[in-house]
């Protein structure tokens, strides 16, 4: 009934305060609505939206900057912003994103998906604004998972040195996408626990009457001295040590206290941190009781939470099992996860071996060396992450684990397209970031089976490895093609001539699928499993010589992914063949959609493939 | 008189508490005498002779593991542990290394040279060992410039979080590499000055008594309801926020009251942050008043302190004085630093727009974001940084800066081999981590006028760059070669046939002068000098085409560098001539030594290049 009439955050500012709860009611439904059918992010979504209004109802985006960490609990914000009826395309290919991007809104500042970068980013414009004599606002909205990763850190101890104007807003859920660790989720939780909420007329007032003010004679007066008093004689929370002016606990789901709070933050010329209490998955039940789960989802059923389609055996689950069973005889092996038990399959292991689980918070670059450290020590550590968060690690991997030679294997989750979360998530650099450091193997299997054999492998190797696999269900093509893993070899699955098609990891399903094309068609390629990206397989380089034309299929980008490297390598031996052509996906960055919708678009289906493949070898060609 | 006596912890031992102020003298004049004949970090080592001293008294390495934090402070460390009569070859090719490696020492508990790892590596080995069932001590020995790293806080996080037996001393200098910078800096500044050196009588023991001990039936009856109520209560300082404890200030010159705090922390049964303030310098007058002068220095007089080789015209010079000169006429260029606002070049850019000028500290995630954040409101960030260094924030230049494609400037320094300190921080890897990530500029001059126009290229573009360039003297070669620099074209220096000879950045050198050789015997190579890694120039790939045998050389790894990227272009575009042959470094890590004989020896001298390639085309081959 309000809902209706919101098209951007002017139609929002005319509603009464009172009725704001209303809205909220009705964004609510709204979410839980849409999210069922089209899936997404809920849980952190419900948890803001009483948040959200009263930011934009008090500030004047686009001129003031909202600047959203991690950004999929960006959801009322688009709501509110004009895009309510893009919801039913949300994460779609050619629908909006899951994330704030500006190439969609202006109302979106800053392009995120990864973790912990709000306050940097902000205060980068907040600097700029200062410079440029503007007088807009910006503030950060950032949770309390986000402020574990070294990225909030570096950015606090710089905001807090800097005199400019910045609003960081810290939305405190208690929880990462799982329970949220380390001493700050502790020290958070003593703060909540034990000054309780800010009443809205005397606390915040009072301590509003200690924060500088634009203009404030008093302030001018005192200067930086009563700041160094302050310091040494009053007791302080950690915000204050750090030099920001602190303010909370506040109850994040009281839109009028919120409206006040932000009303009066506007004209504070320091950088201030709010604390803000809210609840995951606030106004569904489901989400309330289990927050975890319903962080991101498929399609449900809004009555029983229930999601519609079967839950299949995926990537994660096979990996997630053997380490279970490769951890019972191997008493050495340890798991990391930085904040994903669950995403990653961690989690029976986590339950089955407490002492030898570890879940670091969002903390990649900690994982990493922490890693390191426990594989110095005689530990086979087995960090499993997503391809893109391990980006954060690239030093931490060369500088830690590698120049030591030390064994940490590195569970490398969700690489190739990862659909629906888009540019900010896709897996398709590790081949360009891991497979050049010098010492680092990098391997992908071609099958469940294959990622079983490869972990048991990687246990044993006494080195720094990475294995890729793939978002979703986990493959069970070419089950019957079981040969043993050996360092740095690859695997010829079906022997032919003149053709060979060489596919890496998950690519290798489209590539049987292109050998299949390929056979009706009478031509008789060579099938390879390439198995390693380094080292490659120098033998095969060799065989290939003879062949006339030579083919790679990978989803990592052509530049420093495997295709390259093998091109360089035929390239030295003096390859005389008619054609070398690489399969990968363009050096750019994709858009969210549909895995299969994804790479078709890019060249990658096996059709495309086999024809551009069928054409090139014509005979008399 | 002492010194001569120690040639492990145990000699030292065996020394009554009262000599040891002599022996830190003894070091002191060591220390300063032989890096005045070697060069090498000097003043930091100055800062922790009586620290170490007293750390290797009371722990029993290496069965306790020592783990320092950057590296370049644990001179002493080596000295005590067996090494001493190696400091006439430190950093020298064969001689030690100016960085602990377990490979040269057992001592050497982990391989370190980047900043702020210690902790997440000494928590590692902490956890192992609990795991193990095994007693020792693990030490961590952080500066207050590493603690602004996130990596850092990420550790302390997760340390506080954790009840482990583990020391942490922080060895608070007031310094990085220059002033340290900070809210944190700030914080530890007002912990000196208002609390005061606790005395060795009264203070420590009086907080040790409230730290729980091993076995301590207190503690146990307690638990952890206490902490919990002691947080509330007692005013706290910022460690303890993150759970640990926290006993300090220290004076870190102060030998027996080392020794006596050290002795009562080994039965400490959880994690304990030793504050320890110490003096960067101590001991040597010129150091001690100007600190980043002596942090690291080239062979000098002892008694005036001034170096003895004559400083020449680096390249950081020379970017560092056209900043200046483009920040004249562009006021949208902003200069960024992580600590090293000297080494960089940029001190004359700091004094002269001082609002421009951010030095962030130790924290190149950060460093990256908030160029972002200032790039994404209309300025042009040039942050500059040490190849090795930028390492750390592969992420952020993917996520904040390329995806949305914004005008960052990174000036990548310290690229291709620089020397001394070895293999944690050679800058050999960047165009391998950068010129796969899409939209990014990657360029390297041949000489320090090209360095001049990219700069200027690059504030124009609009689009994120980095531009690669070596350490110490900047090139003047083929000075009159001074044409246009135009996105993804490379130059023709000199046009030949049949043989090309293509050069990226500083190689250019290298390349001449191998063309000089090629002409004297009778050859005709044509010479390019590549200009750009990405994009690399197409219409010089079709040229290739036609070539008989081409050639490149760089001073990057082959994996993923320029070389391993026209490789596979050749071959992609059917390239049918006789040879490519790539002259890069190979995928290994490399040791410390001299630029020059580093590159002999793996194949990059202009002698052995001109060589393999006139052997290559001699007549009939």
């Amino acid at each position: 009934m309000y809902l209706e009439k919101i098209n951007s955050p002017k139609d929002l500012k005319k509603l009464d305060l009172k009725k704001l709860d209303l809205l909220a009611g009705e964004i609510r439904e709204f979410l839980v609505r849409s999210i069922s059918h089209t899936g997404g992010h809920l849980a952190s979504n419900l948890g803001v939206v009483d948040l959200t209004i009263a930011l934009h109802y008090c500030f004047n985006c686009p001129s003031d900057k909202l600047v959203w960490d991690v950004g999929h609990q960006a959801y009322t914000h688009k709501i509110l912003t004009g895009r309510k009826d893009s919801f039913s395309n949300l994460r779609r290919e050619g629908g909006i994103s899951g994330f704030p991007r500006p190439s969609e809104s202006k109302y979106d500042s800053f392009s995120v998906g990864h973790s912990s970068t709000s306050i940097a980013a902000a205060l980068g414009m907040a600097v700029a604004r200062d410079l440029a004599g503007e007088k807009h606002n910006v503030v950060a909205v950032i949770g309390d998972g986000a402020m574990t990763g070294g990225l909030a850190f570096e950015a606090l101890n710089n905001a807090g040195a800097r005199n400019t104007r910045l609003i960081i807003v810290l939305n405190d859920n208690q929880m990462s996408i799982s329970r949220n660790v380390g001493g700050m989720s502790s020290y958070l939780n003593n703060l909540r626990i034990t000054k309780g909420y800010m009443d809205a007329k005397d606390n915040i007032k009072n301590k509003l009457d200690r924060v500088p003010l634009v203009g404030s004679a008093l302030k001018e007066a005192i200067g930086k001295t009563k700041e160094g008093l302050k310091r040494t004689i009053l007791p302080q929370n950690i915000f204050e040590d750090f030099g920001l002016e602190y303010i909370g606990p506040v109850d994040g789901h009281n839109i009028p206290q919120l409206v006040k709070l932000f009303n009066r933050l506007k004209n504070v010329d320091s950088p201030v941190l709010v604390h803000v209490i809210t609840q995951k998955g606030k106004g569904y039940k489901p989400a309330e009781i289990d927050p975890s789960k319903y962080h991101g989802v498929s399609e449900f059923n809004i009555e029983s939470g229930v999601r519609v389609s079967a839950r299949k055996q995926t990537y994660s689950d096979v990996f997630g099992e053997k380490l279970v069973e490769l951890g019972a005889k191997n008493k050495r092996i340890c798991a990391l996860t930085a904040a994903m038990p669950s995403g990653t399959g961690l989690d029976k292991f986590a339950h089955t071996y407490k002492d030898r689980f570890f879940d670091v918070g969002i903390a990649e670059e900690f994982a990493v060396t922490f890693a390191a450290g426990l594989a110095k020590s005689g530990y086979i550590p087995v960090f499993a992450v997503y391809s893109t968060f391990l980006q954060r690690a690239y030093d931490q991997i060369v500088h830690d684990v590698c120049i030591q030679g030390l064994p940490v294997i590195f569970a490398v989750d969700r690489a190739g397209i990862v659909g629906s979360d888009g540019e900010t998530h896709q897996g398709i650099y590790d081949i360009s970031f891991l497979s050049h450091i010098p010492g680092l193997v990098h391997m992908a299997p071609k099958n469940k089976y294959e990622l079983e054999d490869m972990l048991e492998f990687a246990v044993e190797l006494k080195r720094p490895v990475a294995i890729r696999y793939p978002r979703g269900e986990a493959d069970t093509v070419l089950a019957s093609e079981r040969r043993k893993i050996e360092l740095g070899k690859s695997e010829t699955i079906y022997p032919g001539e003149k053709i060979a098609v060489i596919a890496y990891g998950a690519m290798n399903k489209t590539a049987l699928e292109v050998y299949g094309e390929l056979i009706k068609k009478g031509l008789s390629p060579t099938l390879i499993n390439a198995r390693f990206a380094s080292p490659i397989d120098e033998d095969m380089v060799n065989d290939l010589l003879d062949y006339e034309s030579i083919y790679t299929i990978e989803d990592n980008i052509f530049s420093g992914g495997y295709g390259e490297s093998l091109g360089a390598m035929l390239t030295e031996k003096g390859f005389k063949g008619k054609r070398f052509k690489s399969f990968a996906l363009p050096d750019k960055f994709i858009e969210h959609g549909k895995r299969e919708a994804l790479l078709a678009k890019y060249g990658l289906s096996s059709g495309s493939i086999a024809e551009e493949i069928v054409k090139d070898n014509e005979i008399g060609s």
